[in-house]
């Protein structure tokens, strides 16, 4: 939101602290609770001051707010590898800076209390990661406001070209691991995609369509599946693809659990992987390799993503300039016992 | 170790900073930077400081250094999925109390800088939960003398009288086990355990003995592996025993991971899970019910192990008294399709 003309403070300058008490007509004591996260401000008083803020900017004492030597990591949910793996990212990186790694997630957002930006201010991070997560645009702007650094990692929404993001090139993910299927001989191949507001979901199922259409081979709406990530939801849009009348020779999943979701629709359809079925994850967590059959799937730099995000981080922390505010990494496909050329028609 | 007499300080009671500095020869400043974990000391200096802290204790000012909403969590090492369930049961008791949650591991112990408990007590935590994992003595009283609560979560060793810990009835766990696949009519019942310096994993075998003992069974020595808890590890074990003379009709893992890797080792023999072989998996990781057949596992419940873990360290912070300081909590056997009566025999 950009000031109006009759709001703005003289020369369109961030208010001071002592400017926004005077506005606001509490104490400069009130003004610093909120600034800095405490509770004990009224809701009306804090929403006032919130506004001033949000209207005319903060500008923060010559002498910053000393951070803590934290580095905040938040997750949509925590859940599965995943996590782990840029956890294991994170505080690898924050180790060599001495930063602990706080870890919380948004998933208990009917949590009573304070919410979870609040929390964040109070413990006065160097910066934060937002893990494969949406932040609302109010807590983005209280950050923001704070002086505390945002990095996105896996960004669920385009991040804008102002943000900080780290990604992987999901589009050649998805490209590769379906040229790979057509390579094999496949032509009816499946995709089980998460949810298309996910911009990774949709690079991924973009690269698929890419790949098919320059094969010539027709992508079947039928073989198109919206899935979300739960190992459920893509064990059951198997089933029902297996069940087809002209079933898919070979199904992509949209993370290795859904593959997982996939390899047990196989079995309860009593299809042999990969004689009857391929199969194609995404991610490469360790379940990958553990799977029986070992997983074909797209390797997601997950931990080399997080510690790039973390340092990141602390260069914003820093004030120094990033290269770039935008990272992708490449994606890898890794060819593992899962995927085989298409059986024979006519089973 | 305790005080000599003669360098005790009056009436045995700990030492003040002053006094510290004054024994020292440096500083209050330089002491405080010891005591606080900061860096820019000699490591003579800090030795120095340190044994006199440990030989005669440190009492804090009568204004207690204020801690930050500050829970740190340790794992020897962040791998798989139990780490996720313990974050996500301390996130959930942390957030009642609006505390932020510090993940680390031990296993960058080869990292250079500071070690962990520097930075931990930089950090100032209001306490430290150490989950499956062995501190240095000296850790410990690191954190002993800057009054830093320590709980431990299904500790490594035995903890003794002292420290508060929380664990899970591992002993009824590998009894129960054991009982489901004796009541299913095996003998053979072999068993791949974790390192028996791990008091859980000794539990575990003792229960399996005890089951084996009262129902008559011998326990062939050749049947029981120690192994570690690495899916490869346990694949190798399952590998060697499905290829004995006389090969064991059920196996029992030290963990759902161990089972997976049974499971490979199933798949590679061409064995069935369970009309071939009956596999027993160890704390119902989400894998557990994931895997084809979903596994018959032991259920720990690391959630909720991890909420009161949390739950005591707070309460230590507090100085209120514990109502306990050791917390068992049961295991239950939770039985899937990955047990049934054995083939017979002749196969």
């Amino acid at each position: 939101m950009s000031p109006t003309p009759e709001s703005a403070s003289p020369g369109g300058e961030p208010l001071t602290i002592a400017q926004i008490a005077d506005r606001a007509g509490v104490s400069i004591a009130t003004v610093s609770k909120v600034v800095n996260g405490r509770d004990n401000v009224a809701p009306e008083t804090r929403e006032l001051v919130e506004d001033l803020i949000r209207r005319h900017g903060y500008r923060r004492r010559k002498r910053p707010l000393k951070s803590n030597p934290l580095v905040e990591v938040v997750f949509h949910e925590l859940r599965g590898l995943y996590p782990i793996e840029v956890v294991n990212g994170v505080t690898r990186a924050a180790r060599r800076h001495r930063l602990g790694v706080v870890v919380s997630e948004l998933g208990g957002r009917h949590a009573p209390g304070r919410g979870w930006v609040e929390d964040v201010l109070a413990r006065r991070p160097l910066g934060v990661i937002a893990v494969f997560t949406e932040l609302a645009d109010e807590q983005r702007e209280r950050l923001r406001t704070r002086g505390v650094p945002l990095v996105l990692v896996d960004p669920a929404e385009d991040p804008g070209p102002e943000a900080a993001s780290v990604g992987a090139s999901n589009w050649n993910g998805g490209l590769r691991a379906t040229r790979h299927l057509l390579s094999l001989g496949h032509r009816r191949i499946a995709a089980i995609t998460g949810p298309p507001r996910l911009l990774s979901a949709r690079a991924r199922l973009d690269g698929y369509r890419a790949a098919m259409d320059l094969a010539g081979a027709p992508v079947d709406p039928a073989l198109v599946r919206v899935s979300d990530y739960r190992v459920e939801s893509a064990r059951r849009h198997a089933v029902e693809l297996l069940r087809l009348s002209d079933p898919p020779t070979a199904i992509i999943a949209g993370d290795d659990g859904g593959a997982l979701g996939v390899y047990q629709a196989a079995a309860a359809a009593r299809l042999r992987i990969p004689e009857d079925l391929s199969v194609v994850g995404y991610d490469d967590l360790p379940m990958a390799s553990w799977s029986i059959p070992p997983l074909t799937t797209v390797r997601q730099p997950l931990l080399e993503m997080a510690a790039a995000a973390t340092d990141m981080v602390i260069a914003l922390a820093r004030e120094e300039p990033l290269p770039r505010r935008r990272v992708e990494l490449a994606t890898e496909l890794l060819v593992r016992d899962s995927t085989a050329p298409p059986a024979p028609r006519g089973r």
